[in-house]
């Protein structure tokens, strides 16, 4: 299903089909936490901002409105209207970050949603059932995140958990792509690395589950704390041991710099909550680094977000207007800079995969990270 | 400037020439409070949904982004991006419904900013002035709107001042339309009838301030809590007694319903803020009436807000996804239905153009209201 077009030292450019439709890596999946992109976007704009595929929470979608509902409706793709590909994640990185009173056991985690208080059981088993039911085109495997100052010890006993629980959610999600009612039978299953910032248990754990030949394979629990250089050790070191024929996801990452330099160690699946969470506080990324357009130097600036890009924002506003938008609390502000950010990420991830296989990727990444550093 | 093409009854179907393009009435003003439709609706959206004129407030844009800022910038239409016409209120309504402390003089109305508690004087001079700096293409009058349940003592001074104003305003933008700087030197300015229910009190008015020719003629200071009964007869009354030849704005109106009425009482211009604001919460216009998308019985339906409408919301988003959206308290909720409410109203003017073109009118309007009062 991966298909390696080329290589340009550790730079990834590769293919991967779903019943969805092909995606072209390396890609940043635009992420639709409850089944929609904050920012007051819709899938008809993803089309128009170059989005590949969606990313949404299993937790949310679990806990507010309900799988079983969405199953009924006939699955995510419907009810949002996307027939891209969809990944969802597993609920496991909110089930660690945003509820409390967790009890983590063998089988799994006891917590209250952070909704309502009322109390919920998801392991492995429930992760795939509700993943299932959405009929995203990529599940999660249902690992847990530890904290980033968890004791070695910890991490260890945790990183074992999470290999059992990989087991359990590749049986069970093949059971369930078995099944006459299921949505989409051809849901496919990414697997989670972890091991804190610990080197040695990473590559261990890499090495343990590339032996369940999964779709693809994720590098989890970065972002969480440590530094950006330790998180590209990790990546470094974690990538070698991951099968080169199937695609790595480094999950929650994150600024433009960072996807630059992951990329260079061999990534190729992006996610982050940045381009529309700036966008709703008034921070626009562009070629010349991060804009705040609250600044009152852009109160009369008649120049768009970035110039020469070719987004809805930038193609018709102006600084100006977009900073009277912010300082008068209007929807539309949040809206265009969200739709500026994520256009400029997906472009960003189409100039990746140009220069990749023109064979010129370190010296765009270079070019491209002197540009940015700029203004910041 | 205004061409009257045919009636039915008293129902008007004209056309109206003004330096951003011809305006065919009866028509639907799209309400930008701050130089922007709520609802994260951009001026690119306005085009996809059939808003011939954009209505922006004096008021607003005075004391927050600054008018003087906006004149810097070329003006209101450079500003946020929209070629066709721009009619801007006098500032007159806000002073009297926002503002505290307020004291009104001959001169005009002293009185302390919503914002920030800042005294600002406003009288006919100042808001020719901002108005004239914002170079939208028609200007309201500055009039005095008095509370529904003041004397009719209180409300005959309060006309009285109104039309001493007007002339004012009349001479000031005159003035201000052969300045060298101004942006738009063909400004045009329409005069607003008062009166509350007093019909004696408004004919008188409206006979009065025919005669001062100006380029249209608004009814103001109705809804404002008479019943819709009063409006209708104030309505009735009053639109004998102003220029046929000019075109006729009822402020503030209304629903679809008063829209239907008052068109056959021979209104050319409507505005309201109901579309986005019941869009922002939830509530959609449709041909059988109003929806409330929060209602439970809406959460596994998969059609369209209104069957046959050719909106963004309707033609991609169920009411299932779209109350989803709601409840999750998702941005792209209020912007969905605030498109489609919009749709809905510029939808029905064309209907209800069409009709006077027809000669079908009273039927017509018949029609509509039986279809509109099912579910409400």
């Amino acid at each position: 299903m991966y298909k390696l077009i080329t290589t340009d030292g550790m730079a990834k450019r590769g293919s991967f089909d779903t019943v969805h439709g092909t995606i072209q890596t390396p890609v940043f999946m635009n992420v639709g936490t409850a089944g929609v992109i904050k920012g007051g976007i819709s899938t008809v704009d993803l089309k128009k901002i170059k989005c590949q595929v969606e990313l949404s929470n299993t937790y949310h979608l679990h806990v507010k409105t309900g799988d079983e509902l969405i199953k009924q409706f006939g699955g995510l793709h419907k009810f949002m209207n996307w027939d891209g590909p969809i990944l969802t994640d597993s609920g496991g990185f909110q089930v660690f970050s945003l509820t409390t009173l967790r009890k983590i056991k063998e089988e799994g985690v006891y917590f209250s949603s952070h909704i309502d208080g009322r109390k919920i059981f998801m392991g492995p088993e429930e992760s795939m059932k509700i993943q299932s039911n959405l009929g995203s085109t990529i599940a999660m495997a249902f690992d847990e995140c530890p904290h980033s100052r968890s004791s070695k010890e910890y991490i260890i006993d945790s990183v074992n958990r999470t290999t059992r629980w990989l087991e359990r959610c590749k049986v069970h999600l093949h059971k369930l792509n078995s099944l006459d009612d299921t949505i989409n039978k051809n849901q496919m299953l990414f697997g989670i690395n972890q091991g804190g910032t610990f080197n040695d248990i990473r590559i261990e754990h890499a090495k343990t589950i590339s032996e369940l030949d999964l779709d693809g394979y994720a590098i989890g629990g970065l972002a969480v704390g440590e530094t950006h250089e330790e998180m590209y050790d990790v990546i470094e070191n974690v990538v070698p041991h991951l099968p080169k024929n199937k695609p790595t996801y480094l999950m929650g990452v994150g600024t433009p710099i960072n996807i630059l330099e992951a990329v260079d160690r061999g990534v190729d699946f992006f996610d982050c909550v940045y381009p529309t969470r700036n966008g709703r506080h008034g921070h626009a990324y562009t070629n010349h680094g991060k804009l705040n357009l609250l600044n009152k130097k852009h109160e009369l600036d008649d120049s768009p977000l970035d110039e020469g890009c070719g987004c809805e924002a930038c193609k018709n506003y102006s600084k100006a207007y977009i900073r009277h938008l912010f300082k008068s609390k209007e929807m539309l502000a949040g809206r265009l800079v969200s739709l500026h950010n994520l256009y400029f990420y997906n472009t960003l991830m189409e100039e990746i995969r140009e220069a990749i296989e023109a064979g010129k990727y370190k010296e765009y990444k270079k070019n491209k990270i002197k540009n940015m550093i700029k203004l910041n």
